[in-house]
């Protein structure tokens, strides 16, 4: 299972406006856009993807919503699907276990270390200044990426009480969800590789079964 | 300058509601955030690139929107903001000329062959099947994406009319968005690589003085 946390320092924990996603929603459009990065192919699903957002922002922080690919319905690419699965989410009273919203998407009351200690992996902190990615292969991988404003030195103290890496996508600081996108590549190439060595072509996993030309 | 072209087959040429971009106007969802891919870095933007947007959809095709990442105001990096601006040159009375809607965003009347014709540059054809980017070097580079529906036969052969490759990012079929970030990744690790070896390092360029560790 590949798992990505995304924090969102400023993402509001009450239903809010699908009008206003930087704005009132507090940036909940960076988290919806890393939902998309994460889950979408060009026609289908990454089945084997989670995705945790840490919800801080005003009303009642901190609260958890998780994706999981291989169940979610109901979900298009566009930001406003994401975010209205989160508001609807975010209509349920929070408990301290996952209580599930629609089909796929859940939340709970909890912070960034619940999470961290609820899946209990080593840890990928993407940062700017990180060990770059290019020849890495990432196993059963847990990534950890923080919204426009970074990462706590809280959080990443947190972090360090985990096995973990620093890693880094390229030379320039970009958007949490292009991170992710060049995350998922980096790991699809690897997968292919090992799928053209290792096993029959034609298994319907989505990988071409021609190598790149 | 970096160009981008893509296409959006259904999507309007009037002014379309921001409430319903993949639906009532067309798909413009996967638009906005090429936009948002080709154009954003972390904290700033990319200012050696223009987006141009072919609207092929209703009730007055086609039409064409470009973005220039040096004059660009007013965009901020969710779908709601690029859709907005791409309204406003919507309300505009699109002429056979560019005129612009805001500052740094355009329209005019036109249809892809048009917008080849104006650039006149060698294509770069991103295709599930094409060669794999990694390794390339593009100078000067003219991408051409389709959306969710892809190429038809008719703009594959306009394509053909110029000088061209055929390039793909990876083993999985990806949004175009996602393939957006692909390539500029590519693109910013050999720039970053010549002006290491070229420059010196503290040119304000945004590039990171060091190496990725």
């Amino acid at each position: 299972m590949k798992d990505f946390i995304i924090i969102g320092h400023k993402a509001v924990t009450a239903p809010f406006s699908l009008n206003d996603l930087p704005g009132a929603a507090g940036r909940m459009d960076i988290l919806c856009r890393c939902v998309n990065a994460a889950l979408f192919l060009s026609h289908g699903m990454r089945r084997d993807v989670r995705v945790y957002l840490v919800l801080k922002g005003e009303p009642a922080p901190p609260k958890l919503v998780r994706f999981e690919g291989n169940e979610v319905r109901y979900l298009s690419p566009d930001e406003r699907s994401a975010a209205s699965l989160i508001r609807k989410a975010l209509e349920k009273s929070a408990q301290e276990f996952w209580v599930e919203s629609t089909p796929g998407v859940s939340i709970r009351k909890g912070d960034f270390g619940d999470v961290l200690s609820e899946l209990n992996k080593r840890v990928i902190y993407l940062r700017e200044d990180g060990e770059d990615i290019r020849g890495k292969e990432f196993e059963d991988p847990l990534f950890v990426l923080g919204d426009h404003l970074g990462m706590t030195e809280e959080e990443e103290k947190l972090i360090e009480t985990y096995e973990h890496e620093i890693a880094g996508v390229g030379p320039l600081s970009l958007h949490a969800d292009h991170c992710v996108v060049l995350l998922h590549n980096e790991m699809d190439r690897k997968e292919y590789l090992k799928r053209s060595t290792y096993s029959e072509p034609d298994d319907n996993s989505g990988y071409r079964t021609q190598a790149p030309a």
